[in-house]
């Protein structure tokens, strides 16, 4: 194991990049690979096997599950935000400096194209069969929903553009609430799974408008990897060009979501713990004045 | 990030609210509007989609964690209730002060009163499309099921008391063995998990008769928004005034819970715990008196 | 608050059960109470619903999730065993005394018949428009399945034997691996959520045959109440006596599992934490002695 | 209880393995013998009962869940490895010897024999009325499929070997992350809940191509059992003989995945820690060289 040790060990001084940012967007990229990987991955799986192997329940879950699993692979490096709406959260509140957005957003975006490209490649057979001749964006056996949000027929622009404003919105209150450093609700080290239970539950009650996407990379990422694979410009273009909704809704729902959380809870918890904080160092401060004294 | 930190502060401390219960209620109230969003989008889902995008199942798993949400998001500054019952229980127990009890049904009804909004407003192209015209409150097609319970056709009136009562008493026995200081079962923080998965089970084997509600505040809020948007005041004439039985069947039932878990296990356990307490003071007590009989 | 403080103090001191045993014979009751209501009133919703308010997977995740309740609140009076198989294995490990075994079985049971008649109270209108005239234990619409076990039509004896046998195995070895004080895999305070885990396991792979009972407490109080309710005696002498196999099988089962884990996993991990026990006294001996030399 | 202790020590002595890695071995195959009991158990249910008792995802439930009791059954002795890519992947690493790698392998191999065998006995009856006549390997009411994985029909070779190769990729990649010593995202005592996740997960979105094996053991082990039980050597040659499919190109994939994981996290975290600890150590020397200065 000798030799071993030591080309692992060379291979490790090789390869490590001494840039914190390129690392933290490396690592957003592979998370936000994994939660397309699997989400889209058990979509493809519903709709390519007609509902014999999936239902929209295990698309909730894959999406659910899939989140927590990003984020434990990232987390430790970049914080597991796999979504540019939660990075403007945490810039917007001054919890992450505002150079980290435009990053995060791009290695996101590039994340979730590669994790559609998988998928494309895992059910590359599959997805033919399904359309044989030409793959097809709208109608009967349309696949292109596999990887990127379309509206139901029922949705018109402003209802879909309030859908994603309130299921991002909704998503930034959970989140806030799950890593506000003042209101602790939860162990240390859970935080990744609570965060997909948020995610589950937004797709089990928020799923039926368009897919809940409340997330600009998961979206916009493998609509240009099907733009590029086959589908062609018609992904843009479909619905009245739909594609901007999940883009600027999912922002729009972040700083209202913020609004919300701040100030009916966070404002609160943060200055209560600012002054008990504030009692204890007068506390300390009185003891030692009193101890001079008596000395 | 120099002027966005000094803005931020003078926001915190201009929108501080001083009064503590006053907190708490507005916690109340978006912890509950997590709770019936959450909860309430997951029916309309299923309802809208004519089971497409949800089934019973998937109603269950939105209470469920939506509970856990909602707990996760208020608890740390009110306790996480979301339930008149549960506040209730707690008052009995000399745990909180009787005087929250009027305030925390009040902001519970009125945040799941814009809990159910919220739904509405997300849904609200589907929800006209399902029905065209004119929303329903009973028969086929029916919509106001989405946001408040109704019985089903089998059920009698004293039976529904009595389903409401049996539903309400196991969620308290349930919860008061989860925070019974004296009985820990479960790891610190893990608390709103549990409950939630007390409320997935009691959905899982409890739901059938009228969607168990087992919570006054969490059927009359969403009952109000209805006869309010457009459903009318059937919604509280219905099935000879069914609105009645959620409202009050939960606090018998929240008696009779809290009987039954301080007879069969609560007592005990507080008796147990006080008397290690007490031993281990007199041991102490006899410790100083032979030092001081030694010395 | 002080007269109500008086008040349930003065309770406590009157309800207060000063004999161990009974209070822990209450607990275990209360907690196959709450296993039994939550698990067979699944399966009622799912029969008297005809499927839709239920799968058999929400009966899978009824019980799992039963069991962890149930275990929770009566888990630090009694251990939480709810099912003689359990008792039963611990007794032959010495890790319980042989005396609560015959208390364990009779106040688990009486907790499952108490659970199963609070299911049929709250299903009394759905089970009687379900089965108009009388209540039926075999053929179609039968509802005696709602409470007791009964094998399908594929099963002969000696497989039903087997299967009951494999099933409370496989709980066995589990269980045994979540509470060996040599052997913890898990943080404390999890084992009720990872033993609802491996109930439902055991459903979604071990249900087809006859519906898992793997507990003779759980099958036998439902079958007990079944035949006083209405059912009659038929449900003991339904399909050749079938009601014997989930009493006695399961303890068969138990030795089985008692027996696998140790000899795999079990007298490895005590040997080696005792060896490790033994070095450390040896080595502390030998600093003493050495440290008296030096002396 | 005297006798009892007496006797149990005895046993314990009589019954203890010196050598470890036998234990290991000995552990490796019960948790191996969980997995595939539950997991294969499960698609048994679904398949016999022709959907009745089950779906896709409660497979997909059962496979996640019984990994994670196989890991909790083991863990403590062998690692909890279950699947002999995992077991390459930490050899890879240098974390684990390689000469545990053929070892592990025979015995997972082994654990996964046995538990096929047990659910070929629990289901005998069911199986032979599904099959009257003669065990089905192929085509309608095909029963191979229930032990051993199989391509769908729309997948050619070279898919099925890139299926295989990224699902077991996925599977390591998140795996390594839940483990790495630098990298520490969970709290102490939840990976085998984690890694029931990800196998969960890998259920739900990669599953329709040929049933997510991605465990040379696990479908090497029931493959054998069928073709001794009376599927016969159909098992093996079936589809161009797909069953090298699935033992070689989850290795491949543990290369990939440990490549990737390594690459764009796994380097930096642990260059990292090292930094931070060699700093730690140069601070504590200063401060020593200090020290004697001034002394």
């Amino acid at each position: 194991m000798g030799k071993q040790k030591v080309f692992l060990d060379k291979l490790l001084h090789t390869c490590h990049i001494r840039n914190l940012l390129i690392r933290q967007a490396l690592a957003e990229c592979l998370g936000t690979l994994i939660l397309v990987m699997f989400g889209c991955g058990s979509v493809a799986q519903l709709v390519l096997s007609n509902g014999s192997h999936g239902l929209f329940l295990t698309v909730n879950f894959a999406f659910g599950f899939a989140a927590t699993l990003g984020i434990l692979v990232c987390g430790q490096v970049s914080g597991g935000h796999l979504n540019p709406a939660v990075t403007f959260a945490l810039c917007i509140l001054g919890r992450e400096p505002w150079r980290k957005f435009p990053i995060y957003f791009l290695f996101q975006t590039l994340g979730a194209f590669l994790g559609s490209g998988i998928v494309y490649g895992m059910y590359h057979d599959a997805l033919w069969e399904f359309n044989p001749g030409a793959l097809r964006v709208l109608g009967d056996n349309a696949t292109a929903g596999i990887f990127a949000t379309y509206p139901s027929t029922h949705l018109t622009m402003i209802n879909g553009f309030f859908d994603q404003m309130i299921g991002t919105a909704a998503l930034i209150v959970c989140i806030l609430a799950i890593v506000d450093p003042y209101n602790n609700p939860i162990p240390h080290g859970l935080e990744a799974f609570t965060v997909g239970f948020v995610v589950l539950v937004i797709g089990l009650s928020m799923g039926f408008n368009s897919g809940y996407a409340v997330n600009p990379a998961r979206d916009l990422g493998p609509r240009l990897f099907t733009a590029m694979a086959g589908w062609g410009a018609e992904v843009f273009t479909a619905q009245s060009y739909w594609f901007l909704v999940p883009i600027f809704a999912p922002f729009l729902g972040t700083v209202f979501g913020v609004l919300v959380y701040q100030f009916m809870v966070g404002f609160h918890v943060e200055v209560e713990a600012r002054e008990k904080a504030q009692n204890e160092a007068e506390r300390m401060n009185l003891t030692n004045i009193n101890s001079k004294e008596m000395a």
